[in-house]
């Protein structure tokens, strides 16, 4: 069973990136054959700065690979060493009507925002189709809010096969229902759009000055505090066995117990946590060699699926 | 200077479809640099059926070289056989506002008459866009129906270069405003859609019957006829040199000279004019594996031109 990622590079990632996505990319690695690409053609779509792309698609490698995906398990690899994927896109972009693009939620809730729509935000779920059918992709743990594209992904691969016969895999969409908000430190979703976030790379003194900036009620040092709903022990779950965050939990209620103490404790339990990875991040930039290598040698393998892909699709088009 | 050209192929050529563009491309050779490839690409936008599709590329292929392109002075080429054609169309797509796609001529006229649009559709004048520029084609001789295309060619173009710096050429239309229209066997222009076609190549019996089908006015063999608005005058003359047309208007006035011996005197002109062609052709048909190799060789010149742009256009992007 072929598993399919592809995350476009977002910068510094924060907690709710790394509960969110980066552990489950890693857990994936025991559930079947991963494949993971860092998704710089659609980073295009909102035309970035070219220098800061390239940062970001480093960089995401670097914090990827330090947050455990390993190389020998997951095919990892950069979009856009393998440009077939472009080809298929125009070959897709056949078998979509612009009526089922119009009718896309992020293409309709980005325009809403004000967005001059250019036309790869457009096609931007023909890429993506292209994305996962050039790799087989047997099931695509998506969000809720990419399930329609996998749908689209489904709706184009079916038209495809209807007209020219079983050529491309029906992908499955392992939705994720289960993920946990991930509250920031005002108690929103955490997200890079509401400024609310805690990095998990960076230095010690930057990122305390986060944790203790997390939004509490003001309830003095001495008194009494219920932890059912506080931002602080919500965090602190993330990384606390259950004993731990009982323990937490009996100091809110004993009193004597600040949320200064409280946030102390979670800075610790999450700067003990991100320890090894921190490590391995310094490591590897400072071998970003290696780190091309992997992504090279990805590509590589990632190459060979797509040529077979692409071989099928063209003698089925007739373009062979 | 570099001139481009690129053509859908669309099955058995015309006497519409020599006097209308394939002479152009064969005496364009001599003007510059020629560029001229099959657009297969395009052709998937209406979804043909793949061995139709193959059988089009290939005759179209054949019919070129047999009405005198030169590989020598041509690169000649199948425009799926340098799919960075694709790579680009979707960098370019992040700098093509739908609006601007949405106001293209020929996809509301052929949503207009009933396509249901797919995203191919849309995208056409980008997939255009990119052959053009890929190539850093200098001058693009268009047909007037072409003209607004060309122009959102250069929007993109400058809007790319705007914003990343001079990194792509800025071509010039060499709109023909000279070309005659060619009639049809019933006054209309010729063209496929009309059935009104008078065949360059295939049996003899076959094409004189489509010239004998060409209308006329019903005056009687032994009176004299008006020279100045018949359909066999006007196709006697893109075969004929001036003398010989004047000879014939002569016979028209002079009486005793009927719309058969005229159609006769248009048949045999036109079927020694495209003599050597039919031998080429036929030559050609027999060498299949030549034909190949000219296409390879031409597409082989064509990635080189192609893969410089592409490393411009990644570096300015920053994919690279």
């Amino acid at each position: 069973m072929r598993i399919l990622s592809g995350i476009q590079p977002s910068g510094i990632p924060h907690i709710g990136n790394y509960f969110g996505m980066m552990k489950n990319a890693v857990e994936l690695q025991q559930k079947g054959e991963a494949f993971l690409f860092i998704a710089d053609y659609h980073s295009l779509t909102t035309t970035p700065d070219p220098q800061a792309l390239r940062d970001l698609v480093k960089n995401m490698a670097i914090d990827f690979l330090a947050c455990g995906i390993d190389p020998e398990k997951t095919v990892f690899f950069r979009q856009s060493d393998v440009p077939q994927v472009t080809e298929l896109t125009w070959i897709l972009n056949c078998f979509t009507s612009t009526g089922l693009l119009e009718r896309a939620h992020s293409f309709k809730d980005k325009v809403a925002k004000g967005f001059v729509p250019n036309n790869g935000l457009f096609s931007y779920p023909v890429l993506m189709a292209s994305d996962i059918l050039l790799y087989d992709a047997n099931l695509v743990p998506v969000g809720k809010d990419q399930k329609q594209h996998l749908e689209i992904t489904r709706d184009i691969a079916q038209s495809f096969n209807h007209k020219h016969g079983e050529t491309l895999t029906i992908p499955e969409a392992d939705i994720r229902n289960d993920v946990a908000v991930i509250p920031g430190v005002d108690g929103q979703k955490m997200s890079k759009s509401y400024n609310n976030t805690i990095a998990i790379f960076g230095g010690k003194k930057a990122i305390r000055k986060q944790v203790m900036s997390i939004v509490t009620d003001s309830l003095s040092l001495e008194e009494p505090k219920d932890p059912t709903d506080c931002n602080v022990v919500k965090l602190y779950k993330l990384f606390a066995t259950a004993e731990e965050v009982a323990a937490l939990e009996d100091k809110y209620r004993g009193g004597n117990f600040g949320y200064g103490h409280a946030k102390q404790e979670l800075f610790e339990k999450m700067w003990d946590y991100f320890e090894p990875m921190r490590e391995r991040r310094e490591a590897l930039e400072n071998d970003l060699d290696y780190v091309e290598d992997i992504l090279k040698a990805g590509a590589q393998r990632a190459n060979e699926v797509a040529n077979q892909t692409m071989d099928r699709v063209r003698h089925a088009v007739g373009l062979r």
